[in-house]
């Protein structure tokens, strides 16, 4: 159903925070303190929340409370809680478990998607295929392609390796968002418009373009200003700059979410999330004992605001 | 003379660290330390340093030691030290002091510009004529305009000051470099697009157009990658994205040279610069004690390099 994805604002931002941004976070958070982020994010505005996945709790410990997180932190008041899976299985489990909306990811590059679920790209894409023909058409849906610009295994990933595998995906479910992902970080603003100019052009019916953009490398809010440009009007963030790299301490992750904001804000481009509550949030999640984090806007806003006149 | 500063690579980094991130340092750096970093950027493939200014002592007592900096740092091997003044009298003292090349600041906001020199912009710019009048035609001139965008005092600062200040400052020296300065970071890239779109229709002829940015909200590097799609090819950076904000602890100053080289190596234009011998003398100048540092390609460049196959 693509009036769920229909964003109430000029720009939606989805936080990504409790999935991206927790998962590589080595000590358990206690689910009521997950609860207490996913409602801080809601209060700050933020619609659409990737609460978890379902995946291998052995694999990712920290997403072992996702079925409960999703069963106590309903939907009041618009909120849409997103859920990841990367196969049929999870897929499914994740719509017994009453997911108001799936993300399925599978991999553009062959290394990076065997080494996340030990199949090729186009066994994923039958999965999806599979697990689209088991998903009730009022569920809405994500489809997230990893490695759409770079590969961490393989380097840089050409847009016709993209857009072959969309020409595949689209039509099992046209009305599902498309999401690209720069999982490495390390894309540049350039190809980040070249490969959305190239599969908006390619693939006019899909109505919703989300671009998932890492700041590892520095370039996250370069990426999504390009994308912006290019029409894109959905972006995964995480507050605090959650998501670190396990090959890199110290490495931010995901783009954050206040940065965002605060460039949007300034565009005057509105996207219902208020930088006040979304601020100290983002600190207490960048203080979780653990986390890698991210971001600038958290460092400063507060005190220009209250120093500066004007 | 404007063949000086005929960029030799398609786009040239000037490297801003030993002025504006070391000032805002607190304890003194001391001068041989200050002439590893210029030696070690320079060794990097940074042509353009500033390697400090001519300020009050008092003031900024980490520039107290530029006179000898410039004396002891040549110009062997093409390097070009470019030192800042701010008045007609340290202008003059700089060319005397033997500055190869000197950049003017003023700022567009009436409040900065009279925080930082006590004159009106308008006063600034019958300096900069006394000064032009004074300063040899061999020595490269650049024009810094502070605030270019948005004040910290005033808030948003509107293309049509920057212009017609411009009108005025342009004519006394013609073959300057114009550098416009995002003073606080706050500027989003859709401004800076517009502010060079207009700026570069409106002159013509001023052939060495840069781009000063602060990376204090995240979006520095979002900032030069939209004036890089307007034409701009110099631009400002300091190593370890030194510069700091003094009204935010934690907070970023300068984009971070580093995160710069890495975006422009990615998108295959050549700076001149070698990330491999950057990025170790940015972590040292963000190990400075007192250094208030940013950036993230030099957290994560190393081990990705070595950690990840291909």
């Amino acid at each position: 159903m693509t009036q769920a994805l229909a964003p109430i604002h000029e720009v939606e931002i989805v936080e990504v925070g409790p999935r991206d941004g927790f998962q590589p976070i080595g000590p358990f958070i206690p689910t009521e303190q997950k609860l207490g982020f996913v409602d801080g994010a809601a209060k700050a505005g933020l619609r659409r929340i990737e609460i978890g996945s379902f995946v291998s709790a052995k694999a990712v410990p920290q997403m072992a409370d996702t079925p409960e997180v999703l069963q106590r932190i309903g939907t009041a008041g618009g909120l849409l809680p997103q859920v990841l899976v990367p196969t049929y299985k999870r897929g499914v489990e994740a719509l017994a478990a009453g997911a108001p909306m799936i993300a399925f990811v599978l991999s553009v590059s062959e290394a990076h998607n065997r080494n996340n679920v030990r199949q090729s790209p186009g066994e994923s894409a039958d999965a999806y295929a599979e697990l689209m023909q088991a998903t009730p058409a009022h569920i809405p849906v994500r489809l997230n392609l990893a490695t759409s610009l770079d590969c961490p295994f393989d380097g840089r990933v050409a847009p016709d390796e993209v857009l072959a595998l969309l020409e595949r995906l689209v039509p099992m479910r046209p009305d599902a968002e498309v999401c690209l992902c720069d999982t490495t970080g390390r894309a540049a603003p350039a190809e980040v418009r070249q490969l959305f100019a190239q599969a908006r052009s390619a693939f006019p019916d899909v109505r919703h373009w989300a671009l998932h953009a890492h700041d590892t490398y520095g370039r996250g809010v370069a990426n999504v200003f390009a994308a912006f440009e290019e029409g894109v009007r959905v972006f995964d963030a995480a507050m605090g700059g959650l998501g670190g790299c396990p090959f890199a301490p110290g490495a931010t992750g995901n783009v954050a979410t206040e940065d965002l904001v605060s460039m949007f804000d300034r565009m005057g481009v509105s996207t219902g999330v208020t930088l006040d509550a979304l601020v100290p949030l983002a600190n207490r999640a960048a203080a979780l004992p653990g986390a890698q984090a991210g971001g600038q806007v958290r460092h400063v806003v507060r005190q220009m605001e209250t120093t500066i006149p004007g």
